[in-house]
């Protein structure tokens, strides 16, 4: 199971039985609104609060995800799920309407990654039969948290990043039809002394490449074994940066092969800054659109690499930078 | 390894070959200062916050614990660490200075056992040879998040808990002389609609009962394969209220191998209120008291149930019950 120092090869390969997408208002507005299994148009999802809001997509997410795969909550070993919020809530109460013994992961937006790789190696190690993992976030909830009120309406930077509104679920099992988990990367602390929360992307990219180079070393292999190599989520400048980064440290992975999951999201003309971010957005995209792109035949096999920067209190008081992390995992149609 | 629906049973069962406990100064006073490793005079640890000096402590337990196992940083796969605070920033800034790969997670109290319970899971099945599972909190950090701002010198209701200033970390590995991981039970989220913060261990009881009944279940055993079944940190209130829960349910632990690492940790004349809590807790006691106790024969067989009240802005607004877990581990000398 464990190759090289930080990576898990599954000799037998979990299958993704089903996976589920669910967007607001403005992910329907965006690129890929066909790869949404529901889409809302009212932000709040008639609920009291957004924090509320965002369980719900959660909730649905999950639901969606486990009613695909034909099974019942109750045969589900596992719920796996993190999310941005204080004290993961969105998760903890979405565990709380399932009912399935859960355990709360934090890897801010690298918690896609995060619980699909443990999800993957519980199933491939015979500690699960069935596990679901998820994950959310919402502009809404997400922004007035970590930025400034949204009421204030506050002016961001072109670095800065829209928080996608979505909750994307996948669940995995031992036995059956569907795309294939063939690996993982399980990523380290990265900080390079940035500390500007307006300018993730750039405080994420050297994570991103520790991941990639880490991946690449451990498996023995380069970006020719992948279709497509997508980092979530460090958008148009973070992106760019990582590139030039990959290049530097001689990894060569062609431009046609690499993307990211906060630039694919919505379409140029949305105003999202340097592009799309939150836990929901590498959830999003890789449980609706990647898979679905594997499904068609479009992609063979593809390397998601999420990242997240741990934020705190402390990188807001610019005392401390922010540190970031990278979790990679390979899905093979 | 999956036996029943919710527990591990490990057949290649992982050591503890090390493990560390660190402590502050109302700790040093407590009734088990002798089963630290480290204890702190100074509140602060000479940080300028409180949030540093948390990290301080949380960098120690795992520097001693790697050290005590007589290994290096390179040589441990995975650190699995959470803490209390948002984002669990200790455990992510602790993670930047150990450099080993992460994986964040985020269970309130619970997170010393769901630390633990994965990284035996993680060793048993070959995912890697050396993992070090941390978890930390600090009066100071913790208080000022959670309740309120510490300088308001606010008055607490006896069912109140105090938070413990302490780390505590474990290495587990697939070979040599220690303590042995023998099962693990994932908890679910029990909420049985309290809201009060500062009566904690009334609202998380029902999980702590609700996970020792799956345990029992899933392993088809009961209290007569352990010499002591530890909660933590229900605290005096509400270990009293587990008792009577597990009465109920027709569960019978005899009274004198039923505790709680609240209600060790301090002297009776400390002015704690209902006991001890915080993720610190349960770890600094099992990882300090239970496992000396264990080395001297005093213990042969142990089942730790931390738990945990998955709190949140929304159960301050009194708007929501607080969703509470309890993960178990099974500790064999």
């Amino acid at each position: 199971m464990l190759q090289g120092h930080q990576s898990w090869v599954f000799e037998h390969r979990p299958v993704i039985l089903a996976s589920a997408a669910v967007g607001g208002p403005f992910e329907a507005e965006g690129a890929l609104a066909a790869d949404f299994d529901i889409l809302h148009d009212d932000l709040w999802l008639g609920q009291e609060s957004f924090e509320k809001a965002e369980k719900k997509l959660l909730e649905q997410a999950c639901e969606k995800a486990i009613a695909k795969a034909g099974l019942n909550k109750e045969d589900v070993q596992f719920y796996l799920s993190g999310d941005l919020l204080n004290q993961i809530i969105t998760s903890s109460f979405t565990a709380r309407t399932l009912g399935i013994p859960y355990l709360g992961l934090f890897g801010a937006c690298s918690s896609s990654m995060e619980g699909l790789a443990l999800a993957a190696q519980l199933v491939a190690s015979g500690a699960a039969r069935y596990v679901l993992a998820a994950t959310s976030s919402h502009n809404g909830s997400v922004e007035k948290q970590f930025r400034y009120p949204t009421e204030y309406g506050g002016q961001k930077p072109p670095t800065a990043q829209w928080t996608v509104t979505g909750a994307g679920a996948a669940l995995l099992g031992r036995e059956g039809e569907g795309p294939r988990i063939t690996a993982a990367t399980i990523g380290r602390v990265v900080d390079m002394g940035l500390s500007d929360p307006f300018n993730m992307g750039a405080a994420m990219a050297p994570a991103a490449v520790d991941t990639i180079q880490a991946h690449f070393r451990d498996l023995r292999t380069d970006a020719s074994s992948y279709d497509l190599i997508a980092t979530g989520d460090l958008g148009r400048i973070g992106l760019v940066i990582a590139s030039d980064l990959l290049k530097k440290h001689g990894i060569n992975i062609p431009e046609q092969k690499f993307t990211d999951c906060g630039v694919l999201i919505y379409k140029d003309d949305q105003p999202v800054m340097a592009g799309g971010s939150g836990c929901g957005c590498s959830a999003v995209v890789t449980y609706g659109y990647f898979l679905n792109r594997m499904k068609k035949g479009e992609l063979k096999k593809i390397l998601v690499v999420a990242t997240g920067a741990l934020l705190s209190p402390l990188s807001y008081q610019q005392k401390e930078s922010i540190p970031c992390i990278a979790h990679a995992v390979a899905i093979e149609a």
